[in-house]
């Protein structure tokens, strides 16, 4: 890692409690024209400026086929920050921002254009006083990985130079499984060392995840309770309400569980069961993570651990929604799953015989991420003759998104002259709580890169453990030949997934 | 305890699930003109008619030296049901209860009047079917206890009879130390048997207690983080806002020691710091809160470890309020504390080096009781160069009343782009959650009486117990002779009870 200390000396990058304000450089950003680059990228580039957390030698370049001076490009990012930035549009900031906007328009085979590219950023290291620090996100498909790092390698821009640092970010699918990801991995790390590699997953840049390792750790409450003595089951989902929209390009033949599970929900597995790391450190934080993830088994039996689903025809929110097989683009024959549910297990000490079940599915019944731990039954009842069965279990839920906060539920006595108890909910709502509105997950992720502090970014060790734990599952489905069972658009999924969970005594949450 | 499936053979009276109805039976009360009897008892026996948990065989018999009728006493009854009761009035059911009310004049050492009182009930369960069971509730100075005991000894209203029974409510004080505690229960069981006696601590009866024992043992999340290794303190508060209105008679020479802490407050610490029971039966409930009390000692240095106060005129709530010592009826020379703060510690595994902090006082900031479990900082905290001290311990809050429901303090992140962590609040409020309004205390406990279900009631031994940890100090602070520390009304207390708590490391909480 560069010491940034050397841009600002009066400052300890690795202390948390100053203001973390990014050094000189240049983010370069490929695949402008696509959606994540508009509604996500440029809007956090703005919002950062905005808090005053890029120097004034900050510069924004975009690459893309199309025929735009910078001007144009300006214009599109403009665009872009009215429409989607958190933070209120200031002229001020943007004048200081456009001033270092350019566009370098071209094919990702194109040399000239990446030459054009090189000349772009030594005048800008020069004139805006970028520091030859350059940072380069792959917003753009896998299969060009290879022709662009080999360009950025092939005109000197990868080469990791005294002082100065370059970086690339790239953005998941990390391959479609264990052989891919390693090709996928090949490629990037033969051009940028390892340390300069960001993998975004951007569950990681989200607050509410971040405040996961705050609540195990900061506290002294939770942990001694965070372990198969008292817990029975987890609960790990992301749902969504809508459906695959414009990407059945992308969508079809990837499927729900390459999509969300292996990444995004593998993460929150790794972060709710991992030990307490010594610190926050990236190295050591990966190292917990990696462990865990590496303990994690998929199970023996697939076919009763697992369930896949596809949405039909249904009436959903208030409309009549199409089905994934009617959806512009899938073909009738597509065996691609909108849903799926696997359960696994973690081979350590503090997670031995509890199931943890992740799913993840389109056009559910509500949109909602959470990671919901269920505790044991009280072992035992002091109140005689109540009945046992109707007390449910504790649980503690952590909403991701939306409405951001946690949840504890707990036996409470009902108000009467008996001795009868009926669960309730105890809540913290992240947005009550604080006056502090939370930064978008894409501005904490950008600033980390461009500060060199990789804590929030999976390595690929943990890419490949994340593939081994799903391949197997991903293997047996497809050679099974069927397709996912249907469920209704707007439902919970389909009936396979709650029969899995029957087979082991629980029941899905409905969040 | 008499077999209650006689009088109603289709119920358990041990099953907690059904309905809990008394059975035939007369409540005699004595000291009805006292504000109890208006503002609580005679309300109560409305409240537990109207929800139908009273008998047709029900009788209420008045008994005080006034020259009233029938007729008067249930005008009496009939305003203070009008004013106090909490579920609304209904011609119905108090035509029902009328029918049974009786009053009889009397002073307490007239044996006529208890010959009358004698016919009085032998006529209700003649005329009414009150089936021959008698609960006599001494609302009245326990320096009448003996003389009105003794009168229904010797009219034989005091006889354990067959399948009917005889039971005696007595109200606090139960004595002003360990000897006159002892007295006073010797001159009641030397005519009621142990198992008829029944001492009313009206704080058991609230919903918000009970639910205590619900949380701890109904729950599996709590009870692992219940002790030692992860509580660091806890403070038992019971704050009022109000002075000492007209009780100057009762409360000086008593003080807020003997008044709330031998009662309330060493009850709530026994419920927070018992064993789990093995069942809720009286028996095994009373074993757990005798043992925890007997484990309950005083300080060894009681100058540094308890606190005295009484207040002084100041503005409190938006009026210039006077000061003890000019409240009318009050000694200028008087040493009574209006507030009392002692540490105690529990000589046992689970709480050993776990001080306990018990408080009361008048004319306090707010009125509040809670039980707050403060627990230890997190061991160690990951987050490199976050400063630790800022971070506050997490805490366990169990509020009682008003705004009765439970407070988890613990450490979130604050949303922006580093790892810092502040205190924040998780709230659950038992109003909220249930729509069932909470019996009052007293509806709870009279229904109890009849029931003769006696788990709610401390028996002499603990009275005991109580002012065995509180008669060294009070006996300290009789011979130090000193008047207590002054402070302001509408504070929190003295001064002197900040600087025990800073002597430990600790500060109170400002509820």
């Amino acid at each position: 890692m560069i010491d940034l200390s050397r841009a600002n000396p009066l400052r300890d990058p690795q202390d948390r409690r100053l203001p973390r304000i990014a050094g000189p450089s240049v983010l370069v950003i490929f695949g402008v024209t696509g959606d994540l680059a508009t509604k996500k990228l440029m809007p956090a580039v703005y919002d950062l400026a905005n808090r005053g957390l890029l120097p004034p030698g900050f510069a924004l370049v975009g690459f893309a086929r199309r025929d735009w001076a910078d001007q144009d490009f300006a214009e599109i990012v403009h665009d872009a920050v009215q429409k989607h930035a958190r933070t209120p549009f200031r002229e001020e900031v943007w004048q200081q921002l456009i001033d270092g906007i350019r566009f370098v328009p071209g094919d990702f085979d194109d040399d000239a254009a990446f030459a054009q590219l090189k000349q772009t950023i030594i005048e800008l290291d020069e004139s805006r006083g970028t520091g030859g620090n350059h940072a380069f996100y792959l917003s753009i498909p896998p299969r060009f990985f290879e022709n662009v790092v080999d360009q950025l390698r092939r005109h000197g821009m990868a080469d990791q130079d005294g002082g100065r640092w370059r970086r690339v970010i790239i953005e998941k699918p990390f391959g479609h499984d264990l052989e891919s990801a390693r090709d996928l991995n090949r490629i990037v790390s033969s051009v940028f060392p390892s340390s300069s590699v960001f993998r975004i997953d951007h569950y990681l840049g989200k607050e509410t995840v971040q405040n996961m390792l705050a609540l195990r750790f900061a506290n002294q409450m939770f942990d001694p309770i965070w372990n198969n003595n008292y817990i029975d089951q987890v609960q790990i989902t992301m749902a969504e309400d809508i459906g695959i929209g414009g990407r059945a390009g992308y969508y079809d033949g990837i499927g729900a569980a390459r999509d969300v599970i292996q990444n995004h929900l593998l993460q929150l597995l790794a972060l709710t069961a991992m030990e307490e790391p010594t610190s926050f450190d990236a190295r050591q934080l990966r190292t917990e993570k990696q462990k865990v993830l590496a303990a994690t088994r998929p199970p023996a039996d697939i076919d009763a651990h697992t369930a896949r689903g596809r949405y039909t025809r249904a009436w959903a929110g208030g409309r009549n929604v199409r089905g994934y097989l009617e959806e512009e683009g899938i073909s009738p024959d597509s065996i691609t799953e909108t849903y799926a549910a696997i359960r696994v297990d973690i081979d350590n000490r503090r997670w031995a015989g509890v199931p943890f079940y992740l799913r993840t599915g389109k056009r559910l019944a509500r949109r909602t991420t959470e990671v919901a731990l269920g505790f044991k039954r009280a072992p035992h009842l002091p109140f005689d003759n109540t009945d046992t069965e109707e007390l449910g279990a504790n649980a503690l839920v952590m909403r991701i998104q939306p409405d951001e906060g946690i949840t504890l539920r707990f036996g409470a006595k009902v108000p009467g002259t008996q001795m009868e108890i009926r669960q309730v909910n105890m809540d913290f709502a992240y947005g009550g709580s604080f006056t502090e509105s939370s930064p978008e997950a894409y501005e904490r992720l950008i600033l980390d890169v461009l500060l060199g502090d990789p804590p929030l970014f999976p390595q690929h060790e943990e890419v490949e453990l994340s593939w081994q734990i799903l391949d197997p599952i991903l293997q047996h489905w497809e050679n099974s030949g069927m397709p996912p069972q249907d469920y209704a658009a707007g439902s919970w999924g389909p009936m396979v997934a709650d029969e899995m969970m029957a087979r082991d005594g629980h029941v899905w949450r409905r969040p």
